[in-house]
C-alpha cells in the first residue's frame, strides 16, 4: 500500500471540508493511502507521531513558527509529502520555493502565489520546472471545476489561444444573473440584489471587495500566466463597478446605505443593454494582444451561454485556434466542498505522477 | 533529454494529424523527446531503426501480421513506450491486455475496447490496475473535451453521480440544433437538415448509422464504466430515431429518397416540443437508476443549456452530489484536429507519470 504524506496549513473552511473528504476516501480505498502528518495555523500546530497513521488532534499545540514546524515534519516524514496551503496568506506562499527545494509537492486554493509578483511565480515555477516536485492549483480559479487543466493541456500540446472569458467570481455571477435578464419585467434594484447576496453570505464582509474586480483580476493574472502570457495585477486593466463616491466610503455598512443613490446609474446600463436584446456580466478577459487582458462590465447576447447562467455558477469559454467555437466549462465555481474536491483532484493527481497505484 | 516511445496503429484521418501536432511539438519543445518508433495499417508497417529519431516514412513495406510488428518494436524500444490506436477496430482492442501484459501503455480514440463486451473491458482495466502501464481513452468520448479526466476526478474522490447527461454525437447534434428551436418560423423539413448534413460530411455514409443511436449508446456504455455502472451497449435502452419502416431498406440512397415521408412525423414531435415551449434534443443518458440509463430524444426549455447548443458542438451536464447544479462541458467534440488533440494530451499525461519533464 502507498502512503503519500499531506501537511495542511490552515484547517478552515475549505481545509476542514478537504481533510473531511479523505478521512472518507481512507474508509472506501483499497489505492492510496493519505497519511495526515501535520496541521498548523497561524498560531497552533500538531505533528503526527511516527508510530501514528494521520495527526491526533488532541495535540495541538502552540507555536512561534507553526508552518516551519508542518514543513520540518513533511520532510522527516519517510515517501512523498504534499503541503496542502488553504490559507489566503501571501507569507505563506512565499515560502514555496523553498519548500519546493527540499522536494515538497504543494497544491492549493491561494491565489497570492500565481497572481502577485512575477519574481515570485518565476521563483515557483522554475523550483518544479523538471516536473518534480509537483505543483498544482486547480481550486484557485474557478474551485474545482476543471480549468487551468485544460488550459495546460491546450498550452502544452501547442494551440493556440485567441481568447479567454469568463465569469470567474461566484458573488459577481449572482449579483448580475439576477440583476440583468432580458425579461424586462423581472429587474429589480441594484442594491437590493446587493443587499440579498450579502445576507445569503456570497459577499464579501464588505461587498465592494467583490465589485473592485481585483478578486477576477487575481484569476485573469493566474489565467494569463498559465497561458504563458506575463500579467501582473497591476498592470490589468481592471474596471472597477464600485461608483466613483462610495469608494472612499469608511465602513461597509454606509458603503450598503448609500448604494441605493446609485441604482439608477446601474439601471440605465440595464437598459441600454437590454435594448440591444443583451444582457450585462462581470468578465474577466485574457487576449493574447497587449493590454486587452483585465476586467469588464460587457454585454452578451440573450443566446450566450453567459447570459444563460444560473445562480452563481462560474463559467468560461477558451477560443483557440483548434475551438474557434470555444471549449466551455461551467458549473459551481465557489464553496468548501466543490473548492476541496478541486484539491483533492489535484493531490490524487500528484499520487500518480509519483507512481502510486490508483485508488480506482 | 527524456524520450517517450510512440507506436501508432492506423495513420488515417486522425492518426495524421496526431502525428503532424507531434512533429510541431518537437520543434517548439525542449522538454519531452517524442519518437516516432513504428506506424502500422492493417497490411503494412514502418519501424524505426534504432539509430534513426523516427520512422522514416520512405520505408513502408507489406506484412502479413502489421499490429505484431509494431507491438515487438514499441517493446524492444528502450524507455517507455505508448501504443496509439487510431483504429476503430475490434481485432485490435482485443489485443491490449497482451501489449499492457508487456508494459506498453495504451491511448486511443477507439471505442471498441471500452464499449464492447465486459469480459475485455475488466482484462484491460485489471492488466492496468496496479496504476501502470497506463490506459487512457479521452478521445472516446467528446474526442478533446474534458470529460472521462472530469468524470474520473469526481468518481475518484469520493463524490456520487446523480446523473450524466449529454449530447455526444456531432452529427446528432447539428441535425437537432438546426431542426428543432423555440423560433417556430425558422423550422424546417427534417429530411432536408439530415440531407445537409450528409452533403456537409457531418453524417457516416449512411446516415441511419447516425440517427440509430448506436454511436451515442457506446459513448454512454463508457461513462457508465468510468463512473463504476457496468453497462452494456445490448442492455441499455437505445432510442433509434429511424422510422421503423426504413430501417430495413437496403442502400442509404434509397433512404434518403424515402425520409421525406417521414417529414410530418418529425414535425409533430417538434411541434409538441415547441408547444410546451420546449425543443427536441437526441442525448445520452447514464442513471445510477438500473435500467435508466440509454439514449433518446428528449425534451429541453428554451432556457436548458441543451437548447442553446450551436454547429455540431458536443455537450455534458454532471450532476453529482457535490455538483446538485450541473457541471458542464461543452465544444467540438468530433473532428480530426480536437480528436488528435485529446490524444495527445493523453500521451503528455502518461510522460508525466512516468516521471518525465514537462514541456511547459
Ligand atoms: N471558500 C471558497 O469558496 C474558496 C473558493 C476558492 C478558493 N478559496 C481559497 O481557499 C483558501 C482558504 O479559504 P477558506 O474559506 O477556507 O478560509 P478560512 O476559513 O478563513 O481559513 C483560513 C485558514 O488559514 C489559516 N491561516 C491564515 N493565515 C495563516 C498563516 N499565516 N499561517 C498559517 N495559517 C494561516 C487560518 O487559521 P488561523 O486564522 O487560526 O491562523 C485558517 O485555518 C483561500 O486562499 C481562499 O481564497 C476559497
Ligand atoms: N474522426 C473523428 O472526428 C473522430 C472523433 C472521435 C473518435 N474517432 C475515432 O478515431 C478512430 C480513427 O478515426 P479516423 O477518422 O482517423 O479513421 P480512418 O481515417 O478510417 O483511419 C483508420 C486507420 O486505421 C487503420 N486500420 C483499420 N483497421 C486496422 C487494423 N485491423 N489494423 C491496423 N490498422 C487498421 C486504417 O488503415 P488501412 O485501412 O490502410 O488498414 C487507417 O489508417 C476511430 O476509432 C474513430 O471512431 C474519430
Amino acid at each position: 500500500m502507498s502512503v503519500l504524506n499531506i501537511a495542511l496549513i490552515g484547517p478552515g473552511l475549505v481545509g476542514r471540508e478537504f481533510l473531511r473528504q479523505i478521512a472518507q476516501h481512507q474508509k472506501r480505498s483499497s489505492g492510496i493511502q493519505l497519511r495526515v502528518v501535520a496541521l498548523a495555523t497561524s498560531k497552533r500546530v500538531v505533528v503526527a507521531g511516527s508510530s501514528e497513521a494521520s495527526v491526533d488532534e488532541t495535540q495541538w499545540r502552540d507555536s512561534s513558527d507553526p508552518v516551519s514546524e508542518l514543513v520540518s515534519a513533511a520532510s522527516a516524514a519517510s515517501g512523498e509529502s504534499v503541503v496542502v496551503d488553504c490559507t489566503a496568506s501571501d507569507a505563506v506562499a512565499r515560502q514555496y520555493p523553498n519548500w519546493l527545494a527540499k522536494g515538497l509537492h504543494v497544491v492549493t486554493p491561494n491565489k497570492k502565489p500565481f497572481a502577485s509578483d512575477l519574481a515570485l511565480f518565476d521563483a515557483i515555477k522554475s523550483a518544479s520546472k523538471s516536473g518534480r516536485p509537483v505543483v498544482l492549483h486547480e481550486a484557485t480559479v474557478g474551485a474545482g471545476l476543471p480549468i487551468l487543466s485544460t488550459l495546460s493541456d491546450i498550452v502544452e500540446t501547442g494551440d493556440e489561444i485567441v481568447k479567454i472569458e469568463g465569469i470567474l467570481s461566484g458573488t459577481l455571477s449572482y449579483i448580475f444573473n439576477n440583476y440583468s435578464t432580458t425579461d424586462a419585467g423581472a429587474i429589480r434594484k441594484f442594491s437590493d440584489i446587493v443587499n440579498e447576496a450579502k445576507e445569503r453570505g456570497y459577499t464579501e464582509p464588505d461587498p465592494r471587495d467583490d465589485l473592485n474586480g481585483m478578486d477576477v483580476g487575481r484569476k485573469v493574472t493566474i489565467l494569463g500566466r498559465v497561458a504563458g502570457i506575463r500579467l501582473s495585477l497591476d498592470t490589468l486593466s481592471i474596471e472597477n463597478i464600485v461608483p466613483e463616491p462610495l469608494r472612499a466610503i469608511e465602513t461597509a455598512e454606509e458603503f450598503m446605505r448609500k448604494l441605493p443613490e446609485f441604482d439608477a446609474h446601474f439601471a440605465a446600463l440595464n437598459a441600454a443593454a437590454a435594448a440591444k436584446g443583451k444582457v450585462l456580466r462581470c468578465v474577466g478577459v485574457v487576449d493574447p494582444a497587449e493590454g486587452a487582458s483585465g476586467v469588464r462590465l460587457a454585454e452578451y447576447d440573450a443566446s450566450h451561454p453567459f447570459a444563460a447562467l444560473k445562480g452563481s455558477d462560474n463559467i468560461i469559454a477558451f477560443t483557440t485556434r483548434r475551438f474557434p467555437n470555444p471549449l466551455i466549462v461551467q458549473g459551481a465555481g465557489a464553496g468548501a466542498e466543490v473548492t476541496a474536491f478541486g484539491i483533492f483532484s489535484d493531490v490524487l493527481k500528484i499520487a500518480k505522477r509519483v507512481g502510486y497505484a490508483s485508488s480506482a
